[in-house]
């Protein structure tokens, strides 16, 4: 089964394997009026972008959006927004011939379709995540009055920043890589978004998140540590943590991402050794779409005033 | 805004008030021909059944269920199957006028509803579980071949079982409460169950299982512990957990989830000291469910065989 | 495969057999605050029940409808609203060992399930419209701005009221049956409603109509007529349709459905000469429905405010 | 609300207005393994094409589909299918200052969003239909078994095509247009697709055909002549209309579509007398896409075979 949509009121569809023509996207259910262009949708990309450091892969992707649908003079028209990047550097010929590699989707791709596209993880690649964060761009706008920001905060079980640059550096050498924890923080989300039972706000994250490539495992407010903590000692951050029964509380709103190794050793040279460092920006990305398809929908409930 | 289903081929909907007349569920999308009778899903509720032991609130709850539809001869017809235990120990006098609960969604609920019943957490309520409970018994019959089993793992941060029974007396000593890890193992899922992008099968068990009251954290395979790992260390591991790029690669699927310590403390003599120990069952119920619904997802589109 | 809801912000799931225990359904997206009780239910379903005339099914059927959860103090929650009728006159056994019935779904779903309830039509019974009519009863109060009309057009071809009522003792009189068109005009309804491509009102509003038992045909507006008439003849008509490319236009909407003749011939003295007749509180309810749905999904997008 | 999406598990996204740089439509869910390629899916568009005869509109759209993704090697992957058409002929410059057209959704649209692009009808052009035949031609290869096909029956209400040349001759010489009655004949679904409540195939199918711009009424089978008509006179009629309480019965599936005249009354030269002749391509297209849809739904429940 095929399912590339996500969403209920505020919906995007990706589409397109890293080393077709092109991968895109189409944002439906934005409101019109919405100012949007290029430009804003590029800022983003470019933040997720590989080859602007040396702990990112080096390959060249300008990821250079184009929006093809849903603009009328520099505004949303309230009809679908088409995004689309053309792929420049594919090389397909590094990946042709290989065997299915132990901790891709490879084997699990042949065990599902009978056959697959050889060429480097086809929809399961990192890329295909450009596409969120082009679709994050857009729900932003939905919700101004909401920051999302998310950040680094572990490499290989290290919190110290001072260390990571080391790590790193060993990891690299080493043909080896590293997990890392992703923090993020949403401050401005109304109380009252949310729902009490299946479209919980923190449920509806966390498949957000985890389904973002090489997640696995995600925490809302304490997380785990809620879990061996007692009452006593954990009710006054438990009120913090910005979701309550599934409902935003109106206080920040707090996710923690564990992203695992890049799977990819030794595949030659043009790996991450660490795939967290770029999944910031697509944490970010699916928390704006989780919040803006949750403002919409408590609108419709409820008109959207918190009472 | 409120959303009270789960699924996609294999949906159910819950509804009721844990002091209202009665609770319910309707599960919908059943394949035809399969044998059920009450007694089957009744042995599912007796294990979440509060009154059972000290540990686990003293409330007298028979949770008789009854079916309403859906069989004919003691079989699925393939239509609805509506079940609905009536409320016979509500005591809701021991709520009424008291103010929201902090640590509860009532707060939460006042912020989005504008007004709340104010008897024992409405459908935040840990009651409403029992339907997912019910419905979990009746996934379990479209996945015949998969078991699947959530124990304890660990309460308040330890461990070893032999300190459990101490830890929680102390808590229930001092009107305190303990958080719970809750450890699942999936066995039986075919290769090939679930999808590559939005539809992931442990995004979809992440959102089913963060969407249980009082879950704060959910881990698939490793983890958190793979975002602190490197990758030579991890990839082993990693192989094992089940799941690969959002579909099952045959093996057995391991989820952890971090239930926090119950938030109802000092309301009387009638709370559980640690909320998880009920959540086992509950967290069992939820994987076959979600399991279920992508079986019959992957047989939509493939024909069901792993190829 | 089974689909047994209905609506996609306001949705309802229908469950139950003509001859099982009971019938019911579940309202969920209900905004909050809504007066209701069981009398304002009760008070539509009377106006389908049969019995009631000498040209409806004389099995009497007090279809009395109980509210399980949702309400709280007469005002709704935001939590689904369980509604549940008891099946009092079952008579399973005059319908005991009988073959498929010709014009019934009963050899369709002999070829789908493999085996069938036997009892009184299972779900296609028109016994399951009740639900949609309770339904429908809660969906008025979300449009109170709305008033929605259904009546019968024409029975057997013949548009003169006064004509009917020896039509009808003449079909009974030859156990013959009449097919029947019924009107339904929805005022009140906003400019903006509705969608331009996939959710058009019109196309909503269909669907919504074609799904009840015996309706064989639907028009919007002009209908037939506009297919075969010329673009000048027509065009001062088509504007005051009510819907414009599958958007409410503030004008009343008018459709028309085609309700067959009942199948059930010479099956006793159980059946009704015309179903049509009490086809029209279930028209009206489908319509308020749809209307309710899309009140919600406008405003999502929106605000709501016509602009 | 904007809502670009059809189908449940076959589905598909339109995206583009007919004077923007492109229109394309994602198709999620095909099952991998089927021969596909762009001259496959072009020649059901050169069905559609405008230019082709005196009696279609005259611009020149060679619709070159592009497909973007989900292919390798010529077959389908089973991840999403994008197809595009870039727009070279826009001439948006006929369209700039109109005020609102009568007929058109103009009117309707400004309701809803407060402004509108309004160069040739945006979404709700002719054009966005492309896209729907384009989906439709995949659809066929995931329902090979089935024929679906549509032609004329009826224009400007003459049902001997004899006269329908002079008809639309005369009527091009006054500037008029001409509603038409198009009719479409599936053979070859199996018993079993459907579903006997709320996504009943004739549902589904009404939603489908009604959705498409201009039509203003859909019949299944006899249609509104079983209103007008007695049981004993239409019973066999009946039998052979292919659904039976939502489900195919094996039979040929018989609709007809009623579309209304073209509104672009002298807004040029540019117009279609009879756009319903263009109309028949996407009446089967939609009926193709919702058929895949349904096998692939009877298959998800219950493995597929008829019993």
């Amino acid at each position: 089964m095929s399912w590339n949509s996500f969403g209920r009121l505020f919906r995007f569809t990706t589409w397109g394997e890293s080393h077709g023509p092109a991968i895109g996207v189409v944002v439906d259910g934005c409101p019109p009026g919405l100012a949007l262009d290029e430009a804003h949708v590029q800022r983003f990309l470019d933040q997720r972008r590989p080859g602007t450091g040396k702990n990112v892969s080096p390959r060249q992707e300008p990821d250079r959006v184009r929006i093809l649908s849903g603009l009328y003079e520099g505004r949303t028209t309230g009809t679908p927004i088409a995004m689309m990047i053309e792929n420049v550097d594919q090389r397909s010929k590094d990946y042709a011939g290989l065997p299915p590699r132990p901790g891709h989707a490879d084997a699990a791709y042949d065990a599902k379709y009978g056959f697959r596209d050889p060429r480097g993880g086809g929809r399961a690649s990192a890329r295909e995540t450009a596409m969120r964060v082009a679709a994050g761009a857009v729900a932003r706008l939905v919700i101004p009055e909401v920051t999302v920001t998310a950040r680094v905060a572990e490499i290989g079980g290290e919190a110290d920043p001072e260390r990571w640059e080391s790590l790193l550096d060993e990891a690299r050498g080493h043909q080896d890589s590293l997990g890392a924890i992703i923090e993020c923080v949403a401050e401005g989300a109304a109380a009252g978004w949310g729902a009490p039972v299946y479209a919980k706000l923190d449920a509806d994250l966390a498949a957000a998140v985890m389904g973002i490539n090489a997640v696995k495992g995600v925490e809302i407010g304490e997380g785990f540590a809620a879990g061996r903590a007692s009452g006593r000692a954990s009710l006054p951050l438990m009120q913090a943590s910005g979701i309550d029964g599934g409902i935003a509380t109106g206080h920040p709103i707090r996710l923690r991402a564990a992203f695992k190794p890049t799977s990819s050793i030794g595949i030659g040279g043009r790996h991450d050794p660490c795939v967290g460092i770029r999944g910031a920006p697509v944490v970010e990305a699916m928390v704006a779409l989780v919040l803006a398809d949750h403002k919409l929908l408590h609108r419709g409930q409820t008109g959207g005033e918190s009472r």
